[in-house]
């Protein structure tokens, strides 16, 4: 169990995204828009032994701090994860994310005739429901499943 | 240095890909039909620094040893890799693989017209080129950054 645990070892800076679903880990970073060719050092760990949860997910971003609207994509697809902002090899700030009420200027809606794709200053807004994400604006929902696809990457 | 080298840790047995070119390791999990979802302990390092490569990814994955024609596509996309078997964590075979000539049986044709997408007995083959794969039937490229999408996962 101890050497599950440590499979993906400690990052001395950065993000630790824990206690995720397996099979969650390539959906993480295509949300946080990694695929490495950008010299992130990343680590992944998929179907690690975890007391919590039988198998889990983790990944380490190595020299990022993931901002709150990363975070709060996150939560939308992953609300059970625990996420870590390490400096120097030390936990400075340990938060379970919530599942957000709302998700503001990270998805880009699906409707293309919608308000927010008309180069108008408005930014996008998303209500949380159950069956997926609503666009403030036109209604158009997101699913779940389908939140990769519509993430605003800059 | 150490640290680097070590970041995902050793597996009792399995398979590592190792020396891929930093931002490889996803395309290596696309190839080997790997997302997480079905139970594989899977551990990736992506710009882990390297004494040869400055920066490399590795891919280890548990209790799953490649064959062949796993590797001969593998080394379409990765040449320079190395892939070590690991059987009670020792290394039971060491290759460095090398760019095949030709490719049996792994790739689906882009051709919705080639033979070997008409339902009849006859396996794919494609020649590896500099310019990509060409199907030896009726003569299509696959460039290898389409590699992935073409993998026949059976």
């Amino acid at each position: 169990m101890d050497d599950q645990q440590l499979r993906v070892s400690k990052i001395r800076d950065g993000t630790v995204i824990d206690h995720l679903t397996a099979g969650e880990a390539l959906d993480v970073l295509a949300i946080l828009g990694i695929d490495g060719s950008n010299g992130e050092g990343v680590s992944i760990g998929m179907n690690v032994v975890s007391d919590r949860l039988g198998t889990k997910d983790i990944v380490k971003v190595e020299d990022r701090e993931l901002s709150q609207s990363e975070v709060d994509v996150l939560a939308v697809i992953a609300p059970e994860a625990t996420i870590n902002i390490i400096r120097d090899y030390t936990v400075i700030d340990k938060k379970r994310i919530e599942r957000p009420t709302a998700v503001t200027g990270v998805l880009s809606c699906p409707n293309r005739n919608c308000i927010t794709n008309a180069n108008e200053p408005v930014n996008t807004r998303f209500m949380v429901l159950d069956e997926g994400l609503q666009c403030n604006y036109c209604g158009s929902i997101v699913h779940e499943d389908e939140v990769p696809t519509y993430l605003d990457v800059a």
